[in-house]
């Protein structure tokens, strides 16, 4: 075999994802030859401290200078595994603009930024791809840009923060609470020490941006998304759900209606048939409707150092043969259109509504009535008899917006027979 | 926006895909300057009788003369779906010789003729795509090519027969025979008039030969499947199945162990609680995994006309992105392993035995003698009491090998206490 050129990466961050990555190149190397026409490996690491060995790699590849890297012209690839705003967001312009390609798992970046950098990824005739970024090691961005590109796509819904998933796994299968079921997420190593950005849905909300900026082709940011955790979620809640057939989850939604687009990331009580309410523990899937295509979904590990890594090297491994073909640049940004975002006010849905009420005649034709007055219709109640005269309702509505809900729900909360709006939950 | 080219379509058949793919093109006349930077129409269509109408297709497309589209310089890609092995393999080899590239949805084909196809592609520097050729309307070759080329793949398995796949569940709900439920099926229009390809395995086998070439990396063509069909199961058999927290689903399984390629489609019991045992009625799903990616799934149409067409789409805007990019052939045969083929008779497998058996004292022991000298061990007995001192007898073994399985199922179908080996089925 004639003398074969050797494509040469930047890593950017020496975590446990990019330990992955450069044991990922390590693992292909006999591979490459065949699958790019060329051989690829690391050139260098960016780390904070040269000093601090990593597993596996090589120490004299490590530099804590970022000029290093980027005034290196044998580096055509860089892959940055930093995440968070900045310097992730300086340093892959700069790699752009001195017509580097690069590979980035940056969900916050992208989610915040990704028009930005798309823009002077174009400029420059350079790639930049992100499929790490949203749901780890499942194929996910390039099926909604390149195999499903022949449809309209209406809706991508997903479980795409393993975390929340693992707790509320635990909550369904254990009868946990969410305190317990969280501070056992830390110990496993599920959740980080500060869990807010999962938790509170920050995690969930960057990801479906990105893939709804794809699947509608018009730009969603993270601050477009409605966006509420799971910390209210009680071992009761999910009693209620399963006894009406039902699972809580924490889904990604974003819909693409003629009024413009819909984007939340909220609990939601799904039918335990649902393909989405197998997907149990730390796995990730994402459910897609368009109007060829019908559903189609996507499952597997939505985190984690190999899976993510798998990810990236798909991407590198594009972008390898975009340098060989000469064709860098083929797939930019996709986001040809200016859709509206609609409010979350304005989205109609179902409702879960779980309170306490005095147990006394009377008090649920009122509730009935108020609703009513708001255009909200039951369509299931549930009463349970607990102690000191109170009694636990629950009560299902039909589909309705969620400004007659929310404004229903502000009257019943001020009537002197409601003692307490327990939990509010939205039903597929 | 200055004058945009016009990418042209020569569409080979009109049948119900056919007509799939002149919709879609139709329905993403608006985007496809958006994203292919250029327009796309189908500028003529082949097809046997010119004056039979075709829905929605303007008749003065139609032609029956393959050198109207083959000699057309203005045709840059040819879209197959006429199906078979001929005229199908002439008229592609020659269009990709005329420089034309080409789409097929030719599962027959591909599975058999892939290598020559590809080579004819590659030597005339054009595109050949098959997405729709594996699983309908699900993306999956692409992924395998792309996302996920960075991992070594051990396993791909997947229910990729709609019609076995609704016979199967029809039976496992409603408790139908498998005669019953085929009938259902023809009538639903899920079977053909001639159910062999499907009932017999040899769809899925097509379909997995094509996922294990692109998977591991080296050519498997239909003759190195084994395939064993549905028409054999029964009730009964599902009935034990349920028994055993199982679902009877036929799989195709291809396997990259270090002896080499394992490769089989046939009837086999998976715990229901597997992502795979809950994919019902026609829906497809594969599982894939990797190295680095570990579990994955993929789930959605595998077949009908919009779905098929999606994913013909998918390529065609490949192909095009391609031809825009002058990066044509840039992915082309990956096949640059020469494994061997494992035969069947060394798989190693668990097995699910029912039989009628005299029913009297050592019998039993007798079975499990002859097992026991072939190597096989038992996981499992079910021992049933029917009429006429006849006796079920369902027993389950641990992994062995094929061979030995098979030599010891000789010696107990002769033994004069044996009345009729009922089944025999493979469990996961």
């Amino acid at each position: 075999m004639e003398e074969l050129k050797t494509l040469k990466i930047g890593l950017l961050g020496s975590g446990t994802v990019g330990i992955g990555v450069y044991k990922l190149v390590e693992a292909q190397r006999e591979e490459m030859p065949h699958k790019i026409g060329a051989n690829l490996s690391v050139k260098k690491v960016l780390v904070r401290d040269k000093t601090k060995k990593r597993e596996g790699i090589d120490q004299c590849l490590l530099t804590d200078r970022f000029e290093d890297i980027i005034e290196d012209d044998d580096i055509q690839i860089v892959v940055e595994v930093m995440g968070g705003i900045e310097p992730a967001r300086t340093y892959i312009n700069a790699a752009l603009k001195a017509g580097k390609h690069v590979v980035t798992a940056n969900k916050d970046l992208i989610a915040e930024h990704g028009k930005e950098l798309l823009d002077t990824a174009s400029e420059h005739g350079c790639d930049l791809l992100f499929e790490a970024a949203v749901a780890g090691g499942i194929p996910i961005l390039r099926p909604l840009k390149q195999c499903l590109a022949g449809n309209h796509l209406s809706e991508v819904m997903g479980i795409v923060n393993g975390t929340t998933n693992f707790i509320l796994s635990k909550m369904t299968e254990e009868g946990m609470e969410f305190s317990d079921a969280l501070m056992l997420a830390t110990e496993l190593g599920y959740a980080e020490a500060d869990p807010t950005a999962d938790i509170e849905g920050y995690d969930a909300g960057r990801k479906v941006a990105i893939m709804a900026s794809i699947a509608f082709n018009s730009r969603v940011t993270f601050s477009d998304v409605y966006t509420e955790g799971i910390t209210k979620i009680t071992s009761r809640d999910i009693a209620y759900a399963k006894e009406m057939g039902c699972t809580i989850k924490l889904l990604g939604v974003a819909k693409n209606t003629p009024e413009g687009i819909e984007v939340r990331v909220h609990p939601m009580l799904i039918p335990s048939s649902h393909p989405l309410a197998k997907v149990d523990d730390s796995f990730n899937a994402v459910f897609v409707h368009g109007d060829a295509v019908d559903d189609a979904m996507f499952y597997g590990r939505g985190a984690g150092e190999l899976p993510t890594a798998s990810a990236i090297m798909g991407d590198v491994i594009d972008v390898a043969r975009n340098i060989q073909f000469h064709c860098n640049g083929r797939i930019s940004c996709t986001c040809y259109k200016e859709l509206p975002i609609k409010k979350i006010n304005e989205i109609e849905s179902k409702y879960f509504l779980r309170m306490q009420v005095e147990d006394r005649a009377g008090v649920l034709a009122k509730i009935a009535d108020t609703l009513g007055k708001h255009n909200v219709s039951i369509s299931q109640v549930i009463q349970k008899n607990s102690r000191d005269n109170m009694a636990e309702l629950v009560v299902i509505t039909a589909k309705v917006k969620e400004q007659n809900f929310s404004d229903a729900l502000a009257d019943i909360a001020e009537m002197e027979t409601t003692k307490k709006v327990s939990s509010v939950i939205r039903v597929y």
